[in-house]
């Protein structure tokens, strides 16, 4: 990694010494930003960004050219494995992601099969190649998926959903029928997270959007034993340089010590835990990734100041926290605010960082 | 509350002994019970069965009839006291509720009023005397109320919200108008709870739906501050007779250490934390109530059974547990599954309250 101009957001995964800490922002190529927008309406639609390895790096690279961000990541969906295994992905105008070909029948849950990342995901997998060689060495590039269990829960349900209804009733009536969806998915990701990573990504992330809608212990065993098998089976090399993980389940903040000892480098925090005690209860285990409440953004830029501080110094002297949201920036962000951010991050974490108090 | 036929559930939020473990469900008079929407279109709407209080009586003892649930829960809606302010609540069919006149202004903001809940709510207190006649001293009878900050949630937004981002500019932009709201609401439910007591409320629960939205600071601050104010304003005792509260911040696992030092009785709990766990975290302050997952309850009779079963065995021997859903019951359970549960909780409890054992 050493041929990167700013390699500090993959030190600070690794948990090796860095001079600030490094902030990248969930869905920091979005909607937000004019740019973006211009774009998104040349491309037509959405999927259509995604799947345009030009056009998805051009909005990739967007927020940074304007701001002094420490990552890129692929811009992408978490469903684009799904749609390979041929449910149909589309986008309904206002309602997020659908499925045409929900998984409706014990058959249909028994021919999935785990689709060649090389083959219909070759857009993704462009992509990577294309933002990596455009980024020539100036930040590491995230590569992502989401993870088995949200992806079983839109393959169940056809679309978003407030309770998961039909994938609980599954869990609940015919568990052995989403364990099945929850391998192919599992065995599907790690191939395709493992085709990212040849083909350019530094980092990986796993979202599990959906995770804390489970009971502890089904959490356990629906959707952490499934990512714990993706883990181990990622690249954890590639080109002799080491490719850090980062696990990331939205309302996981109950878990997470059982979270940072499946062998991922990295947890991602949303804003429901207090980032100091997070680091207490995971010890030296794992990084951590967060945790701003991406609503912060609308305060005033001294509220915005003091909640990045207060992230900050909750975490403490010492390496392995890269500064985030605890979710996507919200559309109805100014991307100037989001400035006021990273250019708190960059500033204020110094004294965190100064070696007399590591 | 010697009067009682049946008084375990009060006993075991006092912990207590008890015999077994009392049980009741959030939303136990609801759509799930035909004779439930029978009532519902005689009544015209939602709202006009809250108003009636010959009809709400109706529904709150169906349940009841049905099973037997060890409590009685006022039939009421969570935001019967933003209405008696003035903002005009009403139901949009399949929309949630909503207010006519949310809160857009600062001049709105500031006129705000504390409704006298003998004028503006007496329909409620009504239901609640007649409920409490009706029930003969069989079982206690709940009053309820959300809490401060979900209610500014609603007043603020005008609806339900995914993110609540107006609620969260307020309180990112003017802190001090949020404050201003929730200092209303807390005078208002404290008023509110105490005449639900002198009506006959034998136990109250303050249901914050949406605190678990906050950042761990700001549900502090916006959140528990403001029901740690309508705890220590409650009737603790009324007729010689202690009226135990119970506080439920759904998401709020990560925070019941804080939550059981504000004097309150019980905790509600979501299914997302091990109530073993939970036990642990809260000492002897305070009892437990929960937390299956409603969802179990599409499960098979055998599922049913040992998912209820694990709660019992985690939560362990001794008094101070209230079984319950982590949430209301899904409007699409078959009754006869609740009845499965119920009659589990009843009996698989046993055991753990033998005097030898705890």
């Amino acid at each position: 990694m050493s041929q990167l101009k700013n390699d500090t957001f993959l030190r600070a995964l690794l948990r090796q010494p860095v001079e600030y800490t490094p902030v990248w922002m969930m869905r920091q190529a979005g909607r937000y930003l004019p740019e973006y927008n211009q774009t998104r309406s040349r491309a037509g639609s959405f999927l259509s960004l995604c799947k345009n390895p030009d056009l998805a790096t051009e909005v990739t690279l967007q927020p940074l050219a304007r701001f002094p961000l420490d990552a890129a990541i692929l811009f992408s969906d978490i469903l684009t494995v799904p749609d390979a295994m041929g449910l149909g992905l589309y986008f309904a105008e206002g309602e997020g992601p659908k499925f045409e070909r929900p998984l409706r029948n014990e058959w249909e849950i028994k021919n999935l099969t785990v689709p060649d990342p090389r083959d219909h995901l070759g857009y993704v997998m462009d992509a990577v190649a294309q933002i990596r060689k455009s980024l020539a060495n100036s930040v590491p590039l995230i590569g992502f998926s989401g993870s088995p269990f949200t992806l079983a829960c839109y393959m169940v349900e056809g679309g978003s959903s407030s309770d998961f209804l039909q994938t609980k009733i599954m869990l609940y009536s015919r568990p052995e029928l989403l364990h099945h969806i929850l391998e192919i998915n599992a065995q599907a990701i790690t191939a395709y997270l493992n085709a990212q990573i040849e083909s350019g990504a530094q980092a990986v992330m796993i979202f599990d959007s959906w995770g804390g809608a489970l009971s502890h212990s089904a959490y356990r065993e629906f959707s952490l034993a499934y990512i714990e098998k993706i883990v181990s089976g990622l690249h954890k090399e590639y080109d002799g340089v080491k490719i850090p993980s980062i696990v990331f389940t939205k309302g996981g903040g109950l878990w997470i010590e059982q979270m940072a000892a499946i062998g991922c480098d990295a947890l991602g925090l949303d804003w429901t835990i207090d980032i100091g005690q997070a680091r207490k209860l995971v010890g030296d285990k794992v990084a951590l990734q967060g945790n701003l409440d991406p609503l912060v953004l609308f305060g005033t830029p001294e509220r915005i100041v003091t909640e990045a501080e207060k992230v900050l110094e909750s975490y403490g002297h010492g390496s392995g926290h890269v500064f985030n949201l605890g979710h996507g920036i919200s559309q109805y962000t100014d991307p100037e605010n989001a400035r006021i951010l990273i250019e708190t991050v960059h500033s204020s974490s110094r004294k965190y960082h100064e070696v007399s108090s590591q």
